[in-house]
């Protein structure tokens, strides 16, 4: 049966697979949204209480009532129309559920701003908590396969073509080196509280307070946001943000930074599991009813869908800072769904990512087969540098071309091809011109996994 | 009471509140796109029954159980993870339905993608015409408008400073002039069915006919294709376009012009509404509880805010044009939610728009007192060329740029400032240097309203 | 030696090789804008000649002067700092080079924007119409292809896998049909002349020309603006569309469409040249000095440079219809870069691609073996449909399922594994298993490749 | 006179003039990148030199014909197509030029990704670096007008609403620590060199030392990297990043943020100049020839067409995170142009922003003026709060609700109306409604200016 929610065109999933019943998709839902805000409400009047600026009681009756549960989320966003933002009826069903007494201490000296962003920062926290989680498990998959593959050879491809040996160790040390700028990025942000009041000065704060307690330059007011991200377990902003978009900026940044680094190990994925080339697969690939050969990269093209979307997401959290006033008209309201979009996206990706690291099945005999595919070509830069050396530059060069061109036409290795044009005694073994990638998955395995 | 649906993560529009509860919304939920899916599937059957290629009972059979209300969605999109697409579990969930006798002609010789993209189209269909709806009714109150205020003087505006005079009827008729052009945007749209098999070729569908029906050629496959795109009411492609992807670019194209066109109107209310300026109004602005005085322009804010997201979800779905192969990983799962997105912004704006042009509040008064604060300087243009004719362009220019700086620094009208310097009998009435924004007016009323 | 301006700052093409040396490149360089600025006032001027409002003698002086090659576009560039746009030095230094006598009718009654806005049109014009010229002979090299491989099978690829066959001819001529789709938006677009005045009234033309001559409504003002249009050739619009920026939206949705669609193109060709694949390659790769066996495909890599970037500059100029008042600040200076730079890479990519497209080496030996590499499992949707024919739908999966894994795990042609387990008897040559593919390219390639 | 580089295509700034003549623009132009992939080819010569492994003297000769001055970046851009990057031809004309003895010393070992990327880098350094400067000069105007004006009453105003005052010191204050927030997100990017060889393990390094030098694993290829980075000055990487592209989005991202905290600035000052609303104007406003009075705020609409293109322009750069294989097919050359198109108009954007805040001329009469306008309803949150004390919540409402039609309706003073309503004693003084904004000022100047 339907949902009489889905009847009146909820969104649950259905269009994005990437995140369809994740953990962060849960964590950004309209109830959980619903939720901080009411968390926001409810720690501003016990910020207030703190400061002796509300009764002990209020704050417990207002705390007692702030339950998403007991409010219509979809009838407060259909509410949230008339003003704009879906705080102004909440506060109305908030303010009436704690009742007569206490009610006048709901959302005191607050404004919609406050309560929207506030709770905008919880969810995020709480998304990008559990997508962090998800990124330190991708990392040590990838650990483990750079170790266990440090040497392990295979094609190394630039613009599509075979160009000289790598090995998938120093491969998923790449990976891993982008799934931890991800993490770091998002280790780093700052998520503060918002606390401003109508126009940002904190006017009402100090107002209800009365003039002894505020002083000329209202300095508890200041304080009152201190206590504030105390009770929200936020960051203390020096500065009210209605206007000042930088937290939300950087959380786009971040996040689109952390679902590119996921795209790259996805278009790998997505290459090397080719029927071609076949060197990864996904541990347990979709599979086709028709067609029951088939092993889709389904978490690699997942994983690749997100990150062909959060870019363009992100790039409205950043015009969104362009914001005339105290409070925009429409730059604001325009942040709350591509956020929400973001985050979604990008934890489906990380939950996804995860999955696939810690499943993936590598096959070393397809990196040799591969190898051995061009006959010896994939080494013909170290063939060029050896000839070189022995016949001078423009000599050598010649050789090789004409031995380039014979491998190719007849499938003859390459070894013998110059042996047949008297440049014989080079070493033509793929697995033997591999540079630096075992010290380079050494030094890059030196990095903390865990931030 | 939260739903159920709410505590899993549901997207009931909390955050959107440009499109929450509008018509658009709801003809796009992931409801209305299960509907279409399954009502893609009944088509599919009832085409081959159509040309002898399936019982008529067992396309009267999917289509009876092809109905929304009878499957889970929120199940369905958790389950569309493991083969990243929702048709899959759909599928197996009508075959079910369907019972074992008719089973074997659902989805007969169908890929996952024919479905998605038919309900897409199906979807968009629905969403578009109720947009386009919206559209004319903007149109026709702002033709309305257009007339009333034909001659209406008013300051006309460049770079944030008065210019010279222009008149609400002619900006209306700009107005209206953009949303007919989204509005033919949208008409112009052509929305195919897709069908095409697992790669496109129609072979299965040939298949299960069997050679004795569909020749050397398949041509009674390609037949299939026509009678599937008439039982869906859409157009039949000439190839499938599981990887030729224009008809979703162009949708995002025409959104994003449609909105674009929209956001200019918003632009300008906003403007207009400003406390300073004051020329307009939204009949019915938003409150506050704080501020009664407040009338906040919520309409315009609202659409304001879609069309700062629209253009990055077309870029997203441009992008997605690039599809390798005969269905891409990622690009074309990338395409459903923006496309979504897309169409609900842009029709939750154009309800919004409709709102907001039926009930503009204009107020040629204020318009005349903003006309008049420069002192006559916003028909400096008009000076300028009176006094060039009289004394030369050289000369006239040091006249005028005087008379200027007087009426700049005492407030004295430009008329006695150009009398002071022997350069008097100008016209400075703004009311009378309009152009031809009249003759503009009527000749952009003559385009039709309705297409 | 580099050249002055180089060591200024310019841009030559060297960060977008996909451009750099093209026919379109060369059509949208300063230079061409500065021409085409001038190429507007002088039409200006005509058209007012042609009213009577301005002497013939005029209109010849400035048609005389208006000649890029003798101006500075730099210093014009470094001067329209001041004023924000390089019309107003522009006017300076045209109004200076006609002398005394005629330069009262340079930029007679005209804004800045009005010279701009035709400006972009002209050089728009321009290279579309080098564009659709490459897009044409794109096309045509497609449809050769499509037309001489119409039955040449191959592997048809689903999410990176082998799904069931297709044929090279069908891929063709579903690239040729996205090239003609491109080609079909590019061809639809409508370029007006820009002229309204300072605010779109057209008032100062009127007032230039006299009461006498204007009437009540301004009509030969509108006049004027058909004039104009005349003069550059371009459409006549109804209103000025100073703040009704459709037009522009227009071109970067035609523009993102048609790079789309090469963006398809290139997608393939980059898939099918990988050294594993090798089903085709381009005429003429790119080498590499230290690997000679490289032959890069470097025109698809172009390509896909392009297709990345267009979709983000259409969203730039979707964006821009946004714009606040009679001309906005910001918005309209927003457009003009991403306009130019769009052009290009539409432009480059197309050139490209009609090199591409006319040397694409096919390999039908290629596409042979890569569908034998599934040892038939390519057929396996072909073998079910017959099985269950035979076995009824549960059964036959069953024997589907273990005569694949026997094949896959031993290589073993399926038609022995089918055999093996009394299922024998079933056609799998993939070559016979095409579908409507011959009939598909047929109906496609009866679309007009010329428009 | 044109120059012959305008006739051939070049881009001279003339539609950019955000950024036209700027000195970022000067340090982003096609010499300052040829001259950067020089320096980087100079750079790997004498890292090379240093370890041992060329000759010292071949070191002295490829960085003394490492000049950009004598190579020709016209025909290398077009030469550049061929391979689908400059650096092959750069490579075989500085070849060519350091003559046959030390030849084979230039670009030894190295791929074309290592220099164009280390040049990448070079040339964003000192973009960083300019911008940078301008951003700090920014924000010490920005502190000297927050403290002049830490107490001068303005409107706050949200949603285009006066809302409550604010100061304009407040104002000022918040887009200085904006401005530090984009300062700081430059200051904190790391720009690494770049050297991997062919495919990223440094094989051809190794191998052109001989194994003497390397040991099996490499060591001494990775002591190569640094000795590059030492004699580039900039980061030495862990790995190579050819395809883990994070240095390239937090550019992206830095530029983004930088930008958009620049376009609040320009969003406000757009807002405050405008005729009606006159609170401050800059200092030297772009003229009209036509029309003498107006004075453009110019440098302010150039900053807002700058952060209207940027947040596209980084949303390339992370889509091209997602780049296959060791070197992509075209996401990284999609990467180049963006990236020096970003770094040019946020530059330039910070050029426009220091004089813009150098010269900004604040008018606190004009402010007091519009104070007023709304007759003391600018403090009904004031008052309401001061009434709901003395007459309880509902009936406060009331009294106010009356008050505000009053005072609204004939312009009698808000204090006159609720004196008329028996709620008189109320101080409706906006100047002393200014909460904890004066405080909010001396908090926000704590932070540091200088990075």
């Amino acid at each position: 049966m339907s949902s009489p929610d889905a009847a009146d065109g909820a969104d649950l999933g259905l269009l994005s697979p990437v995140r369809a019943g994740s953990a962060v998709a849960q964590a950004t839902g309209d109830l959980a949204f619903l939720q901080a805000m009411l968390d926001a409400e409810a720690a501003l009047t016990r910020a207030q209480a703190r400061l002796g600026l509300a009764p002990a009681e209020a704050a417990q009756a207002v705390s007692r009532a702030a339950s998403a549960g007991r409010l219509d989320p979809r009838g407060l966003a259909e509410r949230a129309r008339a003003g704009g933002n879906p705080v102004i009826p909440l506060v109305a069903d908030l303010t009436a559920a704690v009742g007569p007494e206490h009610g006048p201490y709901v959302h005191r000296g607050a404004t919609s701003q406050d309560i929207l962003d506030t709770a905008l920062m919880l969810v995020a926290r709480r998304a990008v908590a559990v997508m962090a989680g998800d990124l330190d498990r991708t990392a040590a998959a990838l650990a483990r396969l750079a170790a266990e593959h440090r040497t392990t050879p295979m094609p190394g491809r630039t613009l599509t073509q075979h160009a000289v040996p790598t090995t998938f160790g120093l491969k998923a040390a790449g990976w891993r080196s982008l799934v931890l700028d991800g993490r770091d990025r998002l280790a780093a942000l700052v998520l503060p509280a918002q606390l401003g009041g109508a126009a940002g000065t904190l006017a009402a704060f100090a107002e209800f307070a009365g003039p002894a307690r505020t002083g000329p330059d209202g300095v508890p007011a200041t304080r009152l946001v201190e206590a504030f991200a105390a009770e929200t377990g936020l960051a203390a902003p020096v500065l009210p943000w209605h206007v000042l978009r930088t937290p939300v900026a950087d959380l786009g940044a971040a996040l689109a930074v952390a679902t590119g680094a996921l795209g790259k190990l996805a278009a790998d994925v997505l290459v090397l599991s080719r029927t071609e080339i076949g060197e990864v697969a996904e541990g347990t690939g979709g599979g086709s009813s028709a067609m029951p050969h088939k092993s889709n990269p389904v978490r690699a093209t997942l994983i690749a869908s997100a990150a062909r979307q959060v870019p363009a997401l992100a790039s409205i959290l950043f015009g969104a800072m362009t914001a005339e006033d105290e409070r925009p008209a429409g730059a604001w309201h325009a942040e709350w769904q591509p956020l929400r979009e973001a985050l979604r996206l990008a934890g489906g990706a990380a939950e996804a990512a995860a999955e696939l690291a810690a499943g993936l099945v590598v096959r070393p005999e397809r990196m040799r087969a591969n190898l051995d595919l061009t006959h010896g070509l994939i080494v013909s830069e170290r063939a060029g540098i050896r000839l070189a050396d022995r016949l001078g530059r423009a000599r050598s060069r010649e050789v090789l071309d004409e031995a380039s061109r014979r491998t190719a036409a007849t499938g003859a290795p390459l070894a013998a091809s110059l042996e047949a044009l008297d440049a014989g005694g080079i070493d033509t073994d793929p697995a033997a011109y591999l540079g630096a990638a075992a010290a380079l998955v050494d030094a890059a395995l030196e990095r903390e996994s865990t931030s």
